[in-house]
């Protein structure tokens, strides 16, 4: 598809170039890092002029900013999966991290993140608060906060683990099982972390 | 595919500045990645002249090459854990990985192969290889080759998913957790993965 350069329209249009920039900044960012991504050959890939690029987001950092951002959808599943019964939250948690990444809005901006976290100090920040929101919910469990807090980051390290295998480094059979067989492969012990002996 | 690598003895002067020019391109690949990362900076920063660089290593995907091959060392040391009982090795696979990441020698690699891996499609597939070395063991167990595949790559989620929140990432409690800590929450998920009932 021959994409034409275009300039600032009317405040409707704002929003859809915006979309369109940070469609071209998260694959740039995916492809080639941080470093290695520049506002002008984001500008080229989304069809745009490079000032409007820094007119929408001042700055690479600020472009990066608003690439990694979780949309508010995705903090609401999150918000919903923690009603789960606490016996199925291991489930619940791996159900709703595929559907995350399945998902044509929130899969490509947590590829974004863990794609620039390993290099940036910003995007680290932000998937450890990205981290912290998804696991807000085991404030409910644990004896103590630092329980909670080693439960929550086991939780982490395995989902995180998941995506990095399945997602992003795509290696086999990983990259291609069926959701049932990775949840009744990867539930249980997501379960062992939020409520079983783990000491 | 890198001709003029250099193999020599640690005392060889060129193994020495083969050596400083590989740690000062694993810590460029680890801040800046692969495209963000120049010859010249690499050069500038292990003190020597880019044509060295060049006359070594040929490209910068030759450095890249040469500063995430595992050591010899390392792919010992995961030949004699598999040498560990069945039932123990979970926890012997995890306390490897431990020591290898806190290994001066060996920790700098897995880091740059963890840190270029999500950008570079050589070190990806560098990567696969290393997790299948790291599990070659596995093919003791499993029911069939598929069976043996998946839990390999579930092992290698778990252990990866560590690896990237406790040294790439360093998300806190995981970051400072001591050893005997996470293997006592770690090792028993692990082992379910290598031969517990995983449908």
């Amino acid at each position: 598809m021959v994409k034409k350069a275009v300039t600032p329209g009317p405040r409707d249009e704002r929003g859809v170039l915006a979309e369109r920039i940070l469609g071209a900044a998260r694959e740039a960012f995916a492809n080639t890092g941080f470093a290695g991504t520049t506002i002008r050959a984001v500008a080229r890939s989304a069809g745009v002029d490079p000032a409007l690029v820094y007119h929408y987001f001042d700055s690479k950092e600020g472009l990066l900013d608003a690439a990694t951002n979780p949309p508010a959808r995705w903090l609401e599943n999150v918000a919903r999966t923690w009603t789960a019964p606490v016996s199925d939250l291991g489930e619940a948690l791996l159900r709703m991290m595929l559907g995350a990444w399945a998902d044509d809005e929130i899969g490509p901006v947590l590829r974004s993140v863990l794609q620039t976290a390993a290099h940036e100090q910003n995007t680290r920040e932000k998937l450890r608060r990205v981290v912290e929101a998804q696991l807000m919910g085991v404030s409910q469990l644990g004896a103590d906060d630092r329980d909670r807090k080693v439960r929550s980051g086991l939780v982490s390290s395995q989902i995180m683990g998941l995506a990095m295998m399945r997602y992003i480094w795509q290696i086999e059979p990983l990259a291609s099982m069926g959701e049932d067989e990775l949840i009744d492969a990867i539930a249980p012990n997501l379960q062992r972390y939020i409520d079983g002996d783990i000491r």
